[in-house]
């Protein structure tokens, strides 16, 4: 059993959980070949995870914390881990770890409301403006500050851990706004972000693991990288009649011919008492060849205590396949 | 230090501790193995686990809650990774991931009380009553209900994750049901249940691990599974005088000839104050072939505080070696 | 969110958490292969870690308990993979898992403060007088007890799990003695220790992870052991004037002809108000070959309620590259 010290003032370890049950259908081909089913097979999910929430205060005022959840143990020298640490105070907030670039701080993602296999904010054309974060291990520093309605944000995820050997590639180094305003009862905020370094152009994410199943026999394929800049902006708009939405276009410059793409996504959110419905869209336009875009739609009912009936469609997640490759999921998301 | 949030009505999550410290010896070829000794030698043990229990409640007064461990940790897309989660109302309750199938639900094992290496529920012989369980992914999810002294359960373990390709094997299919009656003092409980789908005939178990040391070099036995049915009946009893037991038996039919065989189990448990005794014999008996048996002891002195003195003994723990291979533990379970 | 159950009288289960956040420069050969960065290059670091502490008591008033992070999860067989289990009552404290020997626990470590990097005390002469301490898996059985002033130990680490096999080597035995005394106003502690039994000559520690990113094609060195002894002794002292310090020595004679050493620790702090200054020396004189010696700085200043900036330097890290490869860190120590 557990050791409650009520009313402890000093620093502290919070507890949360979050479980899912359902049913998952994907005709992703990894997620097909990971699973042993034919693409498209309905197959049933669960999940569970518990986050741990540090938080605490110095002598002199400052805030801090970190975060860090049931599967993410080990720490790896120089890598986030999917952790996050942080020190706040009259001077802004500094953050390390799993964190957003400034330019991802400040243009709003396309995505609202959740479902089990994060069906409708994973599908291949997803607005989900993370500029160039995680080219390099996805250790990014951030520091922001707000004053009135502005917010500010700068941030540095290093190439190579620092490494100062000939040839290393360039930091990923964001800037990135926020205003935040009321039009007539409608609160608007408006977001803009400029990122420049360095983009993945093929071959394996060190940031998405291989498939263990094969991992032993398939061909790595070498990560190439390429110096790039992104800007992005994003208006985003909450009405008093329960709806809401965004707006948000990328453009990334990448080093070479004919390498730049540019990227646009729009979201739509309806609540009503218990209800939520949402509907997202994406595309990405090449300098060349055809653009290509996909949907996202998330339905969630609230049954209150934490528990949620939540459904999720894509309408392709799977980037190397050609045609489209839906996902959609239904279940209980449970928040402990 | 922790934040105790005494009093928090909504969904919570729950610790709780165990650990082990003492002495355990085994005849088995792989336990010696990996320990790099003599089959037989004695080893100190230790082992220390923390268990995480989510639960929650709906607004309309659905129950909801998971499980997980802390050596649980990245659930696998459609596994069950050891964790479960349940909801559960008037309509009864709905269990899914690492849980029993409806046969093992009603069909009482031969166990009880707990020794540090398992002994004496790990024998070659021992009558678990698991019948077609975690022939696949173990990814069970089993609708029971009770009304009165009755309670009735229906279980699915999908094959290959739900693959609709041709060739799949069946799914598991449960169905149990048990009836508690009183007679004249002593607790009665009957169980019978029946499962019908595919057993694991031979080779590597996909739900135990590989030996890692040698895992790189050994070669990996395919697993080969088979079409099969199963039923089984118990009738367990706790008598006024300290005294506790079971009987049960299985038969499980698999296809072709001369595969079929039956289980028998039966145990014995002796409380008197603080002391508790057990002991639990089982027998396999082939259709073709000689039939084997085994039996395990276990002793458990209670020093209250969550603290007991466990010794355990498991008659033959190697099914791959002839002749009884012996595993023996002695020391403390220590509960937080 | 958690479910505190303030009061709770019986075995609990207490949360502790550490975070860091800052810079970290090594010129260890390995480290920098790691990092992908030439040697002394600064990379940013960040780290979390939870902590669970498992206590109870008996009924008879006998204490238990147990330790366990969230970086340490499968107990393996047989091993101590980091946790530790002990009882301790009028009879002294047993302790399993993890944890000095009776040589380590008497004689005085040189360190003191804390480092992002351990830079201060993993410099390659650091004296931390662990004697035979992990030559196998690291599991040790200590037995303490104390008396007045007097302070007593024995320990004993199983060679191969206590396998019976001909040819097997010593296990590791300790014994270990403690004298508190008050000089003046000076708290004075005298160590003294004995372990014999076996060390690792050459070849790779069982219990230091391989770097993983070689591992599949680097050759795994053969651990080379040999039969062996250490005695060591130790005086540490507390002044009134917020100094203190050790002095520590150490012999280890080994089967064969010039492989004995012996180890020499020196270790002074200052504290005045929330800053701490610490730096120790350690060399190594072998029988054969050259003495060598390298140190270590730690500077703490505490921000209050957890908080610590943290400055560390070792000024040698790596033992297999000639010469004096330095390591630095500067940041935050975080506690919760």
């Amino acid at each position: 059993m557990l050791a409650g010290t009520a009313g402890f003032a000093a620093a502290e370890v919070a507890l949360s959980g979050y479980a899912e049950i359902g049913i998952l259908s994907s005709e992703n081909a990894t997620t097909a070949r990971l699973l042993g089913v034919t693409a498209g097979d309905a197959t049933f999910h669960q999940d569970v995870e518990v986050s741990f929430a540090l938080s605490g205060e110095t002598d002199g005022g400052l805030s801090f914390g970190a975060g860090i959840d049931l599967d993410e143990t080990n720490v790896g020298l120089g890598d986030d881990s999917g952790t996050t640490v942080f020190v706040s105070g009259a001077f802004g907030k500094i953050t390390m770890g799993d964190t957003d670039g400034a330019l991802d701080w400040a243009v709003a993602d396309a995505g609202a409301l959740t479902s089990m296999g994060d069906d409708h904010t994973t599908h291949v054309n997803y607005f989900g403006a993370g500029g160039l974060d995680a080219t390099f291990d996805n250790q990014v520093l951030r520091y922001e500050y707000s004053f009135g309605d502005f917010g500010v944000a700068v941030s540095l995820e290093q190439a190579s851990n620092g490494s100062s050997a000939v040839g290393t590639l360039d930091d990923n180094v964001g800037i990135g706004a926020t205003y935040s305003l009321d039009m007539a009862g409608t609160a608007v905020k408006l977001g803009l972000g400029y990122q420049t370094g360095t983009v993945i152009v093929s071959g394996d994410n060190p940031n998405t693991l291989d498939d263990p199943l094969t991992f032993a026999v398939e061909n790595r394929e070498a990560t190439v990288r390429a110096g790039a800049d992104v800007w992005g902006l994003s208006a985003s708009a909450e009405l008093a009649n329960g709806i809401s939405g965004s707006l948000g276009y990328t453009d990334t410059s990448v080093d070479g011919v004919g390498n730049d793409y540019s990227n646009l996504g729009l979201g739509v959110t309806y609540t009503t008492g218990a209800l939520s419905l949402h509907v997202n869209y994406g595309s990405t336009d090449p300098e060349v060849g055809a653009s290509d875009s996909s949907y996202g739609l998330a339905a969630n009912y609230d049954l209150g205590g934490g528990a949620v009936v939540m459904a999720g469609y894509g309408s392709d997640v799977d980037a190397f396949t050609a045609g489209d490759q839906a996902q959609y999921s239904i279940g209980l998301g449970l928040s402990f």
